[in-house]
């Protein structure tokens, strides 16, 4: 075997996922370690370089074949340097990764950020092959946006392009206060932490709902309890997928992509949450920005950065 | 002389600009004439090949000179294949504009809407000289959008994308009805129609302006009294500042451009509503997101359009 590979690296706060992809962005080999947050940007990039070898080491490929490392971090960078500017979850301010890890293992290294690498996945290999305009909005923590322009990460002019999660489409009114310092961003209504949210909301206004059964609310206990006809629960999935569908609706305007993939745990919700995402979709976009426009689940699930970040040096 | 000329042309409802711009967007010449929409597509289309031959040689270039003709209409097209879609000033439906105009005239032809093109003319000669990633607003009858991404206008998946005058930024609760069936559309507040509907609701209310003592409202009598002062119509202007301010924090956040460039007849009203604009985007937008960007006037005026149409060629 001569052909070329491509490693794809996905660091978490906790846990780094490595993977190997050959040019059609099929993923071969698989490896996962510990991040080691703890011991700052050294023993991670450390375990970086040892993650990599491990990786190719143990498949059935050589080390010649690496043609290049795609990495995705969670934060804000300076993709054309390589750059972590700012990583809240690591605790990195200014990590130069490029240059360190390319002196390491001598072979070219690209990175990006984490949403963006799972919308590049999934555009190479998953829900959106084949298909070279497209939006992924990442239902987790928060919501996170990725822009495929092209075929291409859409980066903007100093990487901060797609920061979808902090579009304000909350009236000011009903509108509550968001991490990033803004009030009313989608991320406050259509993420877990948005979903958990509304339910101990409604649960301290006395409502009626199974939910008052639990002791810890999590996102998956509103979707299930939705789905077993529970009103509340059902009221409040709406409302993330209503606010949900009207921000796609501002983004077919602004980027008239084909298609919008929906990832992350909370999009494992199914028609619930999607039907009302596609009707607000339907209702607020001008019918010659909806034409042709699918609305569809991611498919790559948690391999979506490896194979987007392995991605990086054919499309990134 | 032997270089390479490249020839715009900007249709409108009833006149129809023409230009020769060198390879780096200078404008060498120019020329206009009627429309002649009453007589369909075949008239207009006429127009242009005769208009076109007339520019060049009322020129000191010659027809062997010219390298490519870049065309811009106001409405839907399909770019890739140069059809106009769709075209309400000039009643146009599937118009093969390309196919037609190649066979007449034997030179490369390119199409795009006329936001585009202003946008594109903008970024290669104007306000966004050496900037290779903006957004245009053009406020004029309504808010046109176009938006250039590493040096090229960003058309999306069928040519819709940059439709920004329809993100739907008001309120529902204080929306009004949109052209495009919408409510609450940026146009519908930050266009000189906007400016003037709401000066016409002011006056219907029975406040008290110096614009009762119009009897043609027009949205620069509107900014006129701003800027002398007159209560009603400096609430009028600042709310047209604030929502197109909201709006582009919208942009910023999903593309992160460099510049934001506002033109169209109702951006000479100056600093009475660039203040506005500048106060809602840095109250709304992230630092993160706001970091390096500008906003800032249009430079080409009535000739933007001309100049991005010749860009086509180059940098379509």
């Amino acid at each position: 075997m001569t052909d070329q590979i491509y490693t794809g690296v996905d660091v978490g706060g906790t846990s780094i996922k490595l993977g190997i992809c050959d040019r059609q962005g099929n993923l071969l080999h698989t490896f996962e370690g510990p991040t080691g947050t703890d011991g700052g940007p050294q023993v991670v990039l450390q375990n970086i370089v040892t993650y990599v070898r491990q990786l190719v080491d143990q498949s059935a490929y050589s080390w010649e074949q690496v043609a290049g490392i795609g990495i995705g971090f969670p934060g804000f960078m300076d993709m054309k340097n390589g750059i972590v500017k700012f990583a809240p979850n690591l605790r990195w301010e200014n990590v130069p990764v490029k240059d360190v890890l390319e002196q390491e293992l001598r072979k070219p290294v690209k990175i990006n950020n984490d949403a963006n690498i799972a919308a590049l996945g999934e555009a190479w290999a998953g829900a959106g092959k084949g298909v070279d305009d497209l939006v992924m909005l990442t239902l987790g923590t928060g919501v996170g946006g990725g822009i495929i322009t092209g075929g291409k990460i859409q980066e903007g002019h100093n990487g901060m392009a797609g920061e979808l999660g902090h579009i304000q489409i909350v009236p000011d009114l009903e509108a509550i206060k968001c991490g990033c310092g803004q009030k009313g961003c989608v991320e406050t209504v259509s993420s877990a932490t948005g979903i958990v949210k509304m339910a101990l909301d409604a649960l301290e206004r006395g409502e009626k709902t199974m939910l008052s059964m639990h002791e810890d609310i999590t996102a998956k206990a509103v979707l299930d309890a939705a789905r077993e006809g529970d009103e509340v629960a059902r009221r409040i999935v709406n409302r993330a997928g209503y606010y949900l569908g009207r921000t796609m609706s501002i983004l077919a305007l602004v980027l008239n992509p084909k298609r919008f993939i929906i990832g992350g745990g909370v999009s494992k919700a199914g028609d619930i949450l999607f039907d009302p995402i596609r009707e607000a979709f339907a209702q607020y976009t001008p019918p010659s920005s909806q034409e042709g426009v699918d609305i569809v689940p991611a498919e790559l699930g948690n391999n979506a950065g490896v194979v987007g970040a392995a991605g990086l040096h054919i499309r990134g």
